[in-house]
């Protein structure tokens, strides 16, 4: 059994960077928490790097037992986001993907695209969503909160090792990619008379999910191909962004509705 | 202009005692925070008793200004919830619903039951939902967190001022109060063939969302009327709860789907 007593401890110290986005883009790695996440890694095939256990961690490693070193409960605290944490976290490579793998034409799956989304919880609940949906992709628009922050990780619950994420510096950049791929761009928006339902949202549709406070930016709404709005009772102005993007989404796994 | 310059205040004392739920039960009060909540508060004809305000607060008091104190910032750090405070406070209280106000039976709007969910942040979302999909009424559980704490009033976004709220002890109390209002309970299970898009839930259904970790109890579940599922692609279990409320929710919402 490896033991790691001191903070300098070389491999300490790069799990510790990874706590920070700075490093978590230079790396190429990032961390995931809990005994459920690992064996869901595992099982999805992700590149673990490393594995740090608490002294008292009684769960398994999944066969990363090779990968495993165990910390101080000082040390491991210095790593841990959660309250009441299992006891494991590990360090897993980042997939990359490249954009010419998702513009094959006889691909019909639906992307989502993140337009500045900023809180991590949202983020990974998205992520979540999609992959249960059968969504093909996401698409991290600059200015998007990290995708592989510990929160955004924990809310994906899993679903960041199964769903491709690629990352967009421009709406320029995005419409060539969806022109491409043959998806249409789909915003909500106040101004259209058109409600999601009435839409055919099951495929080749590249669903955008505006930030939080602003909602979707005013280049990108302008290029859209479709708009269209979730109907609401009273005064309510909006959603939550999660809970908006779900209702979306799983239009594309109902059976169409034929009015 | 009043100011509050001491902890020991009875004023003071009793808006820091509402960060607790033992005073809130207690006290029939609770804590809303931010400028866009108290003017909600006010729109829907809330009863706001205090308004406790931060020495640079520079937002209106809409029209509760007789009921203002000023607070030292330290004194205010005490109370607020919010790591950036936009610096006012006010306590409200409690709306107070008999059962009998929501079992006319020519009222068909759908109802939702939160069977012991803890997270609060997915109370508030879902409360918010249940408002925009124009539910009629909440039903918490016995063993549901608390609607009225901080994290679940900001995720609700101003829909508890509009949504009714009624606690129930048990399923029996819970049977006979849907029986007597007309609604036929809907839980979600893997175990059925049926998907929410083949039911019918317009209206007249109390759709009950379970315990993020534990699902639905038995007891409800057996006494269900209706039991569907939402599919989900791959190996995933589960949404978020607060998701899978917002997809369920909205069938209200939508045309029916002719098949």
């Amino acid at each position: 059994m490896r033991t790691i007593s001191s903070g300098e401890n070389r491999i300490f110290r790069v799990c510790e960077q990874l706590t920070h986005k700075k490093y978590r883009d230079k790396l190429g790695m990032y961390l995931i928490e809990g005994e459920n996440l690992l064996e869901e890694a595992v099982k999805n095939g992700a590149e673990i790097k490393t594995v740090l256990a608490r002294q008292d961690y009684g769960g398994s490693f999944y066969g990363s037992d090779d990968k495993v070193f165990y910390l101080s409960d000082r040390l491991f605290d210095r790593l841990s986001q959660t309250e009441t944490s299992q006891g494991v976290i590990a360090a897993v490579k980042k997939p990359e993907f490249s954009q010419e793998e998702f513009t094959d034409k006889n691909d019909c799956s639906n992307y989502v695209v993140l337009d500045r989304l900023q809180d991590p919880g949202n983020i990974g609940t998205i992520i979540r969503t999609a992959d249960a949906a059968g969504y093909g992709l996401i698409i991290a628009m600059k200015g998007t909160a990290d995708v592989f922050s510990p929160k955004a990780v924990r809310a994906a619950t899993g679903s960041l090792f199964r769903m491709p994420v690629v990352f967009m510096d421009s709406v320029d950049e995005l419409m060539e990619f969806t022109r491409a791929a043959g998806k249409k761009l789909a915003a909500t928006c106040f101004d259209t008379d058109r409600y999601y339902y009435d839409e055919d949202l099951r495929e080749n549709i590249a669903l955008i999910i505006g930030n939080e406070g602003g909602g979707i930016s005013r280049e990108l709404m302008e290029s859209s191909d479709l708009k269209i709005k979730i109907p609401m009772h009273g005064n309510i102005e909006s959603l939550n962004a999660s809970v908006a993007a779900g209702i979306l989404m799983y239009e594309a796994v109902r059976p169409r509705n034929i009015r």
